[in-house]
């Protein structure tokens, strides 16, 4: 677990943007279950984020000054714009928030690599048929609370898997879920199976481990299991164990993929427009955790990630009081 | 392990064929890993072969009695007759031999269920495109032997895991394929890198464990793994530990299947044409090891599959010497 002495807060003039570039000053920065993994000296999709270096971050600003006519004073922005107060950007991979879809927190969370990240997983690799039974471990999560809802949606039984009875409460009671087990109870296999007479069509897991294994143990013939993420991996000491049960895969003649949402960046616009109308008509709610603080703060709001202490998009909100 | 105490050999009337039925004098039986799965007692993609059955096996036999019109005497048929030397089926599932595309012993192995397994796994799960890196583990054997050939077939580069140096220049020099890997020998991981410079574009398992394990650390973007068994695992006394890589399928953007032959059982015709012209035209050779004996020494040969102590597809030859 990363700790606050790993970080160095350090002051700087605010930048000046230069010619075709503009100064963002940040409003609300994105917490993701991936920036663990960015801390890590080892290759993945992305670079890790070296010693020295800003920490990479989603986050949302405010232009506050610009030579580039693309992105006006004032207007409000989505970028990888790190953990900072001010940034300078030229634009590149910076989104323009529209207030007719949503509001600038729902850009990190819903409408963002967050909600993206459900719906394109869930429709792409996850093919949900009406009438399939659809299993999302970390439910109450930013994307797993997203992606159940999605699957109700789309006419699934729809089947949580969360931390505790409050948060398996939550999912069904105000997310509309069909049913939750807690993984944290015992007979999670024995649960799952119960709770999936049919088997599992679609699992999305977030979460790796014990739970993952439990998953594929229960599989329906030509499942689809979709890899999001390992959150209870990622700060391992020692490699893990991977899922011994992935063999049912052969019997049930299943597949299991991974994806990240940037290799769908093409179809974001479409896709923001549906999640945004599915929510304009209540049948898609976006909860969210925004923390008020600083950017000091930004280990400690971290953290909630994996004591799994939130609910929904966690968003550290960095506007001043 | 099985051992030979496990069987009891039965003396007992040739059965004679009712209405519509025939009886098949067996010639070959086809040895099999999956035999090993049939004898645990747990549900699998078919249900465990019970104590007090004859063992489950394909073989190929004579039909020396007939009241069955689509199966006259003389014709030599394909069924999963088991291991026993006389036979009486009512036609469901077997098949005529045709001696214009193999002989019968390639009808257990290059056009039985290893060929069409090689096929169907490589060709429908695996999707090779011409330059491709293909790689397969338990190269030597009766279903990787083919799954390389086919790929080089279909343009591919195509890299063998095998167990011993002998294997390891025998799916070079005899079955064309580009390199071969012994992993019996220490620096599996660093060997695969080495032979597959741009990452693994199909990885075809046959064998599970650390292999596995070291081709998911290897996949390049897009990659497809296909599982197609697992015979390091099959007499495991615990549970072994999964492919703790599994999670190369997310930054690769990989996906894992399995899949059962008999699912393409539609397409086999098709697919048998296929292959014995690629025979005919020596583009595809179809290793055999034949084993000259009695039913009594079923179990004997079954261990060779374990041992790794043959080449190609196994066989116990039955017929009366």
């Amino acid at each position: 677990m990363p700790v606050n002495d790993d970080w160095l807060i350090e002051a700087a003039p605010v930048p000046e943007p230069g010619p075709g570039e503009f100064t963002v000053r940040m409003q609300l920065i994105s917490l993701d279950p991936a920036m663990r993994g960015w801390l890590d000296d080892r290759p993945s999709y992305l670079p890790p984020v070296a010693i020295g270096e800003v920490m990479r971050a989603m986050a949302i600003g405010e232009v506050v000054s610009s030579q580039h006519s693309g992105f006006a004073e004032g207007a409000i922005v989505l970028g990888t714009f790190g953990v900072q107060e001010y940034a300078v950007s030229d634009g590149t991979g910076v989104t323009l928030v529209n207030s007719r879809l949503g509001t600038p927190s729902m850009y990190l969370g819903i409408l963002g690599t967050t909600g993206l990240t459900a719906y394109f997983g869930l429709m792409e690799l996850g093919k949900p048929r009406a009438g399939d039974t659809v299993v999302v471990s970390a439910a109450a999560g930013a994307v797993g609370s997203v992606v159940g809802q999605l699957a109700k949606i789309n006419g699934c039984r729809v089947v949580g898997i969360a931390g505790g009875s409050e948060k398996c409460a939550y999912v069904v009671d105000e997310l509309g879920f069909d049913s939750a087990i807690d993984y944290k109870a015992p007979g999670l296999r024995q649960a799952l199976a119960q709770a999936c007479p049919d088997g599992i069509d679609v699992y999305f897991d977030n979460v790796g481990g014990p739970v993952l294994n439990a998953a594929l143990g229960t599989l329906a013939m030509g499942a689809r299991v979709v890899i999001c993420g390992a959150i209870s991996q990622y700060n391992a000491e020692v490699a893990t164990p991977g899922p011994s049960n992935y063999m049912s895969l052969l019997v049930r003649r299943a597949t299991m993929s991974g994806f990240l949402v940037f290799d769908y960046a093409a179809e974001y616009r479409t896709a923001r427009k549906r999640l945004a109308k599915w929510v304009a008509d209540e049948a898609l709610t976006a909860p969210e955790t925004l923390v008020t603080g600083t950017v000091a703060d930004f280990n400690d709001v971290l953290l909630r990630l994996f004591s799994g202490d939130n609910v929904g998009k966690l968003i550290l909100d960095v506007r001043p009081g």
